[in-house]
């Protein structure tokens, strides 16, 4: 495969993971949380798939450390938590407690030391957030009794992303 | 249309063209040649389906200032032109004549009047380089009676890229 192949493949994972934990979320009320804004490109695929003006009509939320967005794909200031997730997590908590339906997970840094210190911070918050059935789709591997592995979607690479299903 | 989904479609459509325009020279003996390396993805493409490892068995040639590409996608040094094309494009005439079967110009800098530049630096070149019936497949606008259009794969967008067949 070649690298422009593999190119188009990633975001193509990305978009099929997306719509498939959104669709297992049709039947489950409850807002959408994203953490890892970037540039925004998986926050504006949330927002037409299942933001306030498409049918699931869902509240999503952002997370991250800062805003890097490209300026279209930039949440409403009320609707991002900005800094460390150990410190906009213990906020949200209290904000929506175990009320979330769907999270997306989409910060790999690249550096796995790195990546497993935000998962170690996340997980914690993240079982207390979801509600039970809520859809956890991650770029990282979390694995905890409190979810249960979900299949991906089939052109999906296994390894490539994470679906799990909050028990 | 989300960013996601545009983000997925450009090199979809490269990919695309591509594929397009070298099945195209399947019966056209002569070299390809790419101006614009870039990070290398579309070379990596273009030397899968047309390189001397492919069926078409065709020797690709690179044109650019600089070499920026990812390490597994630099053409071997014998197949490199490194310099503006004002100077390069003399000594690569000097060496194909008029042999050149395919080319892929992707160079846009998304800046209209450099990009201009450049095309009215590379036209007259490639008049001389391309064979009768070669094809060109470019991102930016070129015309010329030395050209006809070619109509882009059904999935492209008008405009997003410009194939052209040598007269």
């Amino acid at each position: 495969m070649s690298r422009l192949e593999s190119f188009i493949r990633r975001p193509k994972a990305q978009r099929a993971c997306l719509n498939a934990a959104i669709d297992l979320i049709r039947d489950l009320n409850g807002p959408v949380l994203e953490f890892g804004l970037g540039n925004g490109r998986s926050y504006d695929h949330l927002r037409e798939i299942a933001g306030p003006a498409s049918d699931l009509a869902r509240e999503i939320y952002v997370f991250d450390r800062q805003v890097a967005a490209h300026p279209d794909c930039i949440p409403p200031q009320d609707r991002l938590f900005i800094g460390d997730f150990g410190a906009t997590l213990p906020r949200a908590i209290t904000q929506f407690g175990q009320s979330i339906a769907m999270v997306h997970v989409d910060c790999g840094s690249g550096k796995p030391e790195i990546d497993a210190q935000v998962v170690a911070i996340l997980k914690p918050g993240l079982l207390q957030l979801m509600r039970r059935g809520a859809v956890l789709l991650s770029d990282q591997e979390i694995s905890d009794p409190g979810f249960t592995a979900l299949p991906l979607p089939h052109e999906v690479k296994p390894g490539r992303y994470f679906m799990l299903r909050r028990t």
